[in-house]
């Protein structure tokens, strides 16, 4: 532990100098404006790899924007770990409210401000120091592959397709990910199930202009106020998504495993502080806790329709847009959930409008097993590294692959991120502590080891 | 006749580029960044009017955007006719879809095509050009005042307010309004009824900044989701609007009155391939010309909320507003409508957001009489330049003044406009037949000596 922590202290400056410089690109995958942006991403990861001593560092084609593979084989004898993450990026501009420029980072009372700071680039870029760390003190006495891709953000939909194709060069014996929390900076925490998702653009058209609406309002269908009336039945009063069948899927917990989530720690208050509320709601009959990791949920995630500059300007918009995303627990189909959907809001349509829904994100949920390789060697690094066994949490949250490697490699994941609660993934002023960052290194080196000795 | 259309002849190049320099002007009113623009607007109305002949043009302060008076006193025993008009527009950029810059008007295929082209610059640009016809061949045989505004697309607030101590100075015996609609080219149209308006702002704010929907999405309350709960239950699933006491003062139109709107000209699929739609919906139970003339109606005329670019950000937006107006028939009072409704929308908060309103316009609904000396000039003009009676039609949109007119100068208006339909005033590409400017000014001509003999 020692050793390691000098080895940081010594390289502080060249690391966040080098975090710094692949924060800066800004590699956003929704959208298809930024593909010479993800690919410079791509590039800079992959000699970042090979500076850290990982072979055969490459990038592979799968349309778009670039996978990075690389690789460290000591020997067909050692177990193999598969290290995934992805240097893609949400959105982001100063004008949605960020303090600074969010490709250009800041380091501010211990905390590094960028979009991607903990989302995913910092998370990797504690996997590629661990194995900086790991590879100038062979032997590490096992395997490791290192796939990282550039399109989580949008559900890694070619990374997914070309699993089948990738079986034998991925081939491994577990996998690391952090890409996930801690429940808060004390404690380590495994995540072992995680919503799915489906996600839908609806579009209403309606005159082929804006119109009047004094002279046209109450004859005209208002696309705007259509969309509202569709979005608004798609719950009922009592928080429960309106859809048909969409509960038919969705797994009933026993008293005893309510007990579990009950146990975990989680205060009201703090987290509606963190959050910036003062009260919450959701569906009638569960937890806070269950609302957001056990049960479905569906959110209006923009709305897009008419005049909304200063002033009045009394029109009927022409048309109205809005995207939307349901999590997903792991028995849902997001395929059976769309069809639902598109079938339930194409009845709700009034005269006047037509509406087109467009997919935009598709991803199943998961649960893993508590026992397994990768598993056990996040125990034992987290004891060694903060004193004590990680607990093991369900998160809202969808990491597509997850599913993919059980099922196309056969191996589970341990997903042991090092975020927290108010890193502001997504949002404005993404950050993410320092302290996190070399904590992170030394539990993924120790992770390694207790992954070797298994 | 003769005379008038050889005047026009000789002088259509100077009137048109008149016009244009008048256009070329972005006097916007709602918001707050155009003071400066509406103030060259009304200093170049003041020198047209000078130009015209009228006397003692000058600027009264009311504020912000400031009238524009001029007068032509002959003698104290002649009639008084007072004109009225604004010189403030609607909001207009490129992006909103039009096919050349809204401040910069091109003339194609006999139409003038910028922002105020009909609404109400191009219009008011008829009267002035009547005027200055009849001062250079005078005797006028009547007096004349002119007032324009700048602020009546925000529902004239200050004209308003400052009307009872303008009532000396605009003391006439009769109004012109020019700020309406023929039913169609071949048809003069005298608007008798008018709608009025109660409009408002929703402010939904939920969490501090917006979160990730999988990590919150369930336990947080969504401002979008909330804020099209609560639009949705604005009205019923039958076209009626649903907040409290809406329809008390709302009057039914006996079998008699019904009638003779419905021997209207009105072709519905005309109407529909104007606006380009290939349906309509409104309140059950009344026919299209009656939802949108002698019926409420409730439109909101913009949503912004979260992300909408392209692609997909899981967000939970942390605040959502929207802006929607109701047209209001001539008993309800804009007042009582927007206590109502603002106690209704707060009953429908759900915890962990909190909604703020504010009302961003208001003008109470008229109607005229039919008989006066207005209505009376205006039928004879009609019938000499167009050959026949105008049609008295009710119309959607709100005028502030007319009501403050009789209320305060005890003067009846006559609404004798010469827009289109297709005008799209308030959309892109606003536009206005030339055609019309020059029918416009023969029957403003013909208006004020038949208002002179009468």
């Amino acid at each position: 532990m020692e050793a390691i922590r000098s080895y940081l202290e010594t390289n502080r400056r060249r690391f966040i100098d080098e975090l710094f410089s692949f924060l800066r690109i800004p590699s956003v995958s929704p959208g298809e404006d930024h593909e010479e942006e993800n690919r410079r991403a791509a590039e800079r990861l992959k000699e970042l790899l090979s500076s850290a001593g990982m072979d055969g560092a490459r990038l592979i084609e799968t349309g778009t924007n670039p996978l990075v593979y690389a690789e460290h084989i000591e020997s067909p004898d050692l177990p193999t770990l598969l290290i995934y993450g992805h240097y893609d990026v949400m959105p982001a501009a100063i004008e949605d409210g960020w303090s600074s420029e969010p490709f250009e980072p800041e380091l501010r009372d211990g905390r590094v401000y960028a979009r991607g700071a903990e989302d995913n680039k910092g998370q990797i870029f504690i996997q590629v120091k661990a194995l900086e760390y790991l590879l100038a003190a062979r032997p590490v006495n096992c395997n490791i592959k290192v796939i990282y891709e550039g399109e989580e953000e949008m559900g890694s939909p070619r990374f997914r397709k070309a699993l089948p194709s990738l079986g034998e060069l991925l081939s491994a014996d577990g996998a690391l990910i952090c890409d996930t929390d801690m429940i808060d900076a004390d404690t380590p925490s495994l995540i072992t199930g995680l919503r799915g998702m489906a996600a839908v653009e609806l579009n209403l058209d309606g005159p082929a202009q804006d119109l009047h609406s004094g002279m046209f309002g109450g004859a005209v269908t208002n696309p705007a106020n259509a969309l509202t009336g569709i979005l608004a039945a798609l719950t009922d009063g009592r928080g429960r998504i309106a859809v048909p069948e969409f509960y038919r899927d969705v797994v009933d917990y026993d008293p005893q495993q309510r007990g579990k989530i009950a146990r975990m720690p989680f205060d009201r208050g703090d987290f509606m502080a963190e959050v910036g509320v003062e009260d919450m709601s959701g569906e009638a009959g569960f937890t806070d806790l269950e609302r957001k990791t056990i049960r479905p949920s569906m959110d209006i995630n923009g709305i897009s329709t008419g005049y909304t500059g200063p002033g009045l300007k009394a029109i009927i918009p022409g048309s109205a847009t809005a995207k939307l995303s349901f999590r997903l627990v792991p028995d849902q189909d997001p395929g059976h959930i769309i069809r639902q959907f598109s079938e339930y809001v194409q009845s709700l349509v009034p005269p006047g409008v037509k509406l087109t829904v467009t997919v935009i994100g598709e991803a199943p949920g998961f649960v893993c097993s508590d026992d397994n390789p990768s598993i056990r060697a996040a125990h034992r690094a987290c004891r060694q590294v903060f004193g004590r066994d990680p607990v093991h949490i369900y998160e809202g949250g969808a990491i597509p692959v997850v599913p993919a490697f059980k099922e196309h490699l056969e191996i589970d994941s341990a997903l042991l991120g090092f975020g927290l609660p108010t890193d502001n993934i997504h949002g404005p002023d993404e950050n993410f502590r320092l302290e996190q960052t070399w904590k992170g290194i030394e539990t993924v080196i120790a992770f390694v080891r207790a992954f070797a000795g298994s």
